[in-house]
Parts: C-alpha cells; sequence; structure tokens
C-alpha cells in the first residue's frame, strides 16, 4: 500500500513561494535544473527532515516544473512522500545496488534523471561546494554537453530572510530553548553527575514546550570546570562541585528549524572574574541588540559588541554569532567586524557571545533574534542572569 | 593558565598501538605524513571526542615523530588539549581569521604546517575522499612538490579491528542500548506522545547503565505507524494508539564508541503478518549470527540471513548490516552477498535487518556483534521479542 501523506508543517502555498524566489535566481543565473543535495536547502523546500543524507541524495529543481523531484535511497523514499508536499511521483527511490558500490552511487541516479529531462547544451547548478572532488567529477563528466553553475549558497541566501510562518516556528523552537534553561537552572546542583543533568534537558527538548514537542534534539554542549574554555565538549563523566562553572549552549528544534541559546550557570558563589565578565558580556549583548535594525550590516552589531567589552577590558576573538534557521547556522552571513550584509527584516541570527577567554576560563551567553521592520525581536527570553544555583 | 588534562578513555599505550598500526600502513603506502580530518579518525588515533569537526581540522602522523600533532580552531584547542593523550605542545590552534573567510581556512594552516615540516619529495597521505574539490586542490596545489597518496579509508580499516579495551568499550555502549529498550518498553503505551518517549529513552540513554553514563547521543529513530515503512525519522507529533506499531532504532555511546539496537514495538494485539515477518527474521538473525566466525566473509553471514527469510516467503533489498564503532557505522566491510571481507576476532558489526517491505509497512530487529576466536559474541543482550505492550 502507498504511504499516507503526514501533517505538512508548512501550506503548499509556502512551498511553493520558496520554489518561485528559487526559480527567479535560477533564470538570473541562466540555468534551467538546480541540483539540490545540501539536507537543510532539502528541509527548506521540501519539508523532509528524515536523516537519510548519509548517502547521497538531492532534490531537481526545474523551470519547466511546479514540484521540484526528489531523488534518494528508495527505503527512504515512504518518508519523502509522507514528509514532503510533493506529488508521489516526484519521489523517485534510487536501488540499494548503488549503496557501498565502488562503482556509482546515488548521485549516478540524480545525474540519469537529469539527463532523461534533457539538460544538453542548458545550464545545470550544483552545490560543488558541497561535493567530494570525485561526486564534483562525476557531474562534470556524466553532464558535459551541459552547462555547470556552481550554487552552492544559492539557496542558502534565499532563506536567510523568513517568512512569517517560518517566524513563528523559530519562536516555538526559541520556547523550547527557554524551557531547557529552565530545566537546567532546576537540575544542576552540587553532586549531581553532568550526564544526570543532560539527560533531563534532552528530555525536556525532546517534550517541548507550550504543547509543542521539540521534533529532534540539537547539539548540546555542557562545559563545566575545568573546561569552561572549551566550547564543543558535550558533557563529562565528572559530578558537579560546588563552585563549579557550567557553560550550556542548548537548541530547541521545530521541523527542522532551530532556535539557539547559551547561558552560564555558577553552583555556589561566582567568582569576581566570572561576575565582571558577564556584566561586560551583557552590556555589549544589549548594545548590540540595540544597533540591530534594517540597514544596519552585521559588521555594526558586531562592532557594537566589541566597543562595549572593550571598555571592561575584555576581548573575544571569535565572531559574534551567525544567521541560523534550519538545522541551526545558515553558510551565510556572521555577525563580525567587515561582514557588510545589509540586515533585513525576517532574518533571524544566533547572537553568540560566547568567549573562551583563556584555556582553562570561558564565559557564555547568547540569544536568537530576528530583525523587525523597525529594530529588533529577542526570540529567546531567558533572564540574562549568570544563573548563581 | 593552562587547561588539566582530562582522564583518558584508554591508555597512552593503546593510542601509540593504534599508531604503530598506522605507521606501519604508511610505511607500505610510501608515505611519510598522513593528513587525517575525518572525526571517527581523529578518535581512534587521539581520544579527541569534542564536536568542532564542522570547520576544518586535522591531526598529522609523521613517521617522525611519536605523537600526531592536532591542527584545529583555536577556540578548540583547549579542548584537545584536556580529551586527548598528546603534550600540549601537539596542539596547534589556528587563528579565527581562518573562520569564515573565503579565501583561507584551516587546511592552510594544515598544508603550512607540512610545508614547515617539510614534505617536498615525500609521499603525505591525504583523505581526498572526504574533502570538497576546492579543498582537495588546495592540498595538491599547494603541496605541488609533494606526492600524494588518496588514503580517504587507511584509519577505517584499521580501526575495524578492536582491541580489548575498545571491546569493553562496546560492551558498556550495548549495555546503554539495552537500557533504552527497557525503558522504551516500559513508556510507550496508547495515548503517550512519541516525543514524551523519546525524551525519556534520550534521557536513559544519557544516564547511561551499570554505573557509567552514556557520553553522547547517537542518533535515534521512532518509526511509528503509519510510518513503519520509513527508517529515518526521529519521532512525530503523534500520540501512540492502540494497534500501533513501532519501529525504534536506538545506539549507546561510550567515549565515542557506539553500541546499536533495535526492536519493533506492539501496542496491542499485533497483526498476523507482522507476527509472521518477526518469527521468520528472528530466524534469519540466528542463522546469520551462527555463520559467525573468523574465516568466514560478510557474504557468508548476508546469506544464511537471505536464505532463511527467503523460507518463509521474505525478502530484503538492503544490507543486513555494516562494520561499527566509533560513531556508529565504519566506511569498510558490510554485511551483504558479495562482501567477500574475511571476518576476523574483534571485528564488531551491526547486523541491521530493518525491512521496509512496503511503503506503509516495516519491521526493524538488529543486533552489535563481535567476532571471536570462535564464533561470535552479541554485546546487545535485549530479548527478541516483538514486544507487545
Amino acid at each position: 500500500m502507498p504511504i499516507i501523506k503526514g501533517p505538512q508543517a508548512f501550506p503548499r502555498a509556502e512551498f511553493l513561494r520558496r520554489l518561485t524566489l528559487v526559480k527567479a535566481e535560477m533564470g538570473s543565473l541562466e540555468i534551467d535544473s538546480l541540483v539540490v543535495g545540501n539536507a537543510s536547502d532539502i528541509t527548506y523546500l521540501t519539508g523532509y527532515t528524515a536523516k537519510s543524507g548519509y548517502v547521497p541524495q538531492a532534490i531537481v529543481v526545474s523551470l519547466m516544473d511546479e514540484e521540484p523531484t526528489f531523488i534518494l535511497r528508495r527505503q527512504d523514499a515512504p518518508a519523502a512522500v509522507h514528509q514532503t508536499f510533493m506529488d508521489h511521483g516526484k519521489i523517485i527511490g534510487y536501488p540499494e545496488a548503488l549503496i557501498g558500490n565502488p562503482d556509482k552511487d546515488g548521485f549516478d541516479a540524480v545525474i540519469d534523471f537529469l539527463n532523461e529531462i534533457g539538460v544538453a547544451g542548458r545550464g545545470v547548478g550544483v552545490q560543488l561546494g558541497y561535493l567530494t572532488s570525485r561526486s564534483a567529477d562525476k557531474f562534470k563528466a556524466r553532464l558535459r554537453k551541459a552547462r555547470i553553475v556552481d550554487c552552492t549558497h544559492s539557496v542558502a541566501w534565499i532563506r536567510m530572510l523568513k517568512s512569517d510562518l517560518e517566524i513563528a516556528m523559530m519562536r516555538d523552537a526559541a520556547a523550547i530553548a527557554d524551557a531547557g534553561i529552565v530545566k537546567a537552572s532546576e537540575v544542576i546542583r552540587s553532586g549531581v553527575r553532568e550526564a544526570d543533568v543532560m539527560a533531563e534537558v534532552a528530555a525536556q527538548l525532546a517534550r517541548g514546550a507550550n504543547g509543542k514537542v521539540g521534533t529532534d534534539l540539537a547539539s548540546m554542549y555542557f562545559c563545566s570546570s575545568p573546561r569552561t574554555g572549551t566550547c564543543h565538549i558535550r558533557w563529562s563523566e565528572d559530578v558537579i562541585r560546588d563552585g563549579s562553572q557550567i557553560n550550556l549552549e542548548i537548541g530547541g528544534v521545530r521541523h527542522g528549524y532551530v532556535s539557539a541559546i547559551m547561558r552560564t550557570f555558577s553552583v555556589g558563589t561566582p567568582s569576581d572574574r566570572l561576575r565582571r565578565v558577564h556584566e561586560a558580556e551583557v552590556s555589549g549583548l544589549e548594545a548590540a541588540l540595540e544597533k540591530v535594525r534594517p540597514g544596519a550590516t552585521c559588521s555594526d552589531v558586531a562592532n557594537a559588541f566589541y566597543r562595549t567589552i572593550e571598555k571592561a577590558g575584555l576581548q573575544k576573538d571569535s565572531r559574534c554569532g551567525y544567521a541560523i534557521g534550519i538545522n541551526w547556522s545558515e553558510p551565510t552571513a556572521s555577525l563580525k567586524a567587515g561582514d557588510m550584509t545589509e540586515l533585513k527584516p525576517n532574518m533571524t541570527f544566533h547572537l553568540m557571545l560566547g568567549n573562551w577567554i583563556d584555556e582553562d576560563f570561558g564565559y557564555v551567553i547568547s540569544e536568537t533574534f530576528r530583525v523587525t521592520e523597525s529594530g529588533c525581536e529577542v526570540l529567546t527570553k531567558s533572564p540574562r542572569r549568570l544563573f548563581e544555583l
């Protein structure tokens, strides 16, 4: 029996709107077909969130066709039928013989499809920047008569500007992230294993908030004393002790969309140094948010942060954040000095002020915000406290 | 202050043993230096498990040097000092200017290091199969005087044969996976939201088993009616109902090592069809495990399964499993017809018998096993039941 369509996270009209934007870009690039293999871009254009991207798969957007065609491993095709807005006929499962085969893989099925629809003499967009050299060479060799155009980040730049429906999804994701911070503040205690804290936090992120479940678990990092100078450790086998500091980074997820947040926790009285850094960073955060409005640049926002913390004698080496949306970070604009990307309404950013100052000392705070018509809406709502527990 | 070393998951001698094997392979490939950027290979050779691999990073193994050198983003260097067995001086943090820079990235820092140690006229192994074409071209262009050898899977084939210490780690991971199955069987009930089940399961996988915490959360899939014909959906927003079937796939994690398991659950009495498929698949599973011994091939094991289920009128399109270890699957041998890889003691496999028969109907069961001196040790211990709840 065919699988039934599941409930869609967005109406069909929303996906067609997104495709219209992509097709306009294809027109200006003079390409008739666009091959999109990046998992976040596929989610954006189809609604597909199943995790099958560890083998080759791609959608093909054609100017001749309202809906894209999704070519993926046959065993994953039912998930594509169930989750996406497209007709059943737009899902093509390629055979298992292309898995673990040294000579051919799923990209051969994608190329077969392109050759079937006819691309000789025409422009074909390919995300070359995401392909291994072997796969890129295959597209070039097997589509010799087509004109291949690198479109690595074309869809990413389009999805940077969210619709109001997407913003609503990110608000829901932000509420889930906030619920994770509340849970962390309830369970971080001296004598508790770090893993037990993260068990509770992960559970909360799945349960969700306001009656809306988390639809996935994003990356999470619990970097505690003596590891507060690190940023990407899941958690350790340690037990939390009096005097421990914890730098927590989590994200809430709704149908692929992530809102992220960082907060710092102190078990017992924080050191003077930690308190001073916290105060300087919160001032910097507020200064950065005040700069957010259409027409300002990413660089303006970052510099407002940098200049403010400099007054307190602090520096931060790394960028102040990045565009955020499907599957966390987007490969487009960064909140950093010199990034002249102009802010526009419904762009969303993770203002990420993690500051790993010494090898053995760091501090984190962050918010997910959107640009509004006149300023800024902070989606994450947790208090900007140094949590003392 | 420098960050202190954390407790190591393996003794120094174990890492040196692994490096000796890699260096022997380097000798036979006539390369003096090996660049390893794959995250699982880095964990294998250093103990590093932090999640910084979304930006370029690599270790360089040199025949001239006992310990590898780890070149990674400066803000992640403290985690490398803390987690790995190497001396502080073997960790090189590259500057933030290489992040989000269109002209240069972290691989330029890796290439700078290679040019410093001197590779002109010498062989350099690079994992070309994991690199984008742009990165591969950069290695070739900037190391023009060296002889570049593709070593994509060289370390993966070495780590396929585990030490007893690694097997102990996978046993612990398997116990965590089993605890996840117990938890699922306790919480899957009619009227419960799928997300709430996975909240509890994820929490259990973090809490661990036998006093040993889970050190990470692996991928997890909860594919319920009407989605039992799908395999890679996290979970849905649905509430479990009487008559629901659930196909669950989870993994336990210890210091990067994953043991995976799948089980099928029925809320209420299972259909006759589901019961027949379960019985055939368990027979096939047992037939496959009986074939496991040193000298048998992956193909032998797979064929034992296929021939057994054929007797019950069943087929399975996809492979019966794959080598498993750090970060789940290894890109080496598959349990499939025609894979003539010979089994050797302390190889570990995920015997993955998920069978997505129709678009709207599938069944799953799996075990993680190791090859012993004379046969097979199944690491996952959950009962091979069709769980009726």
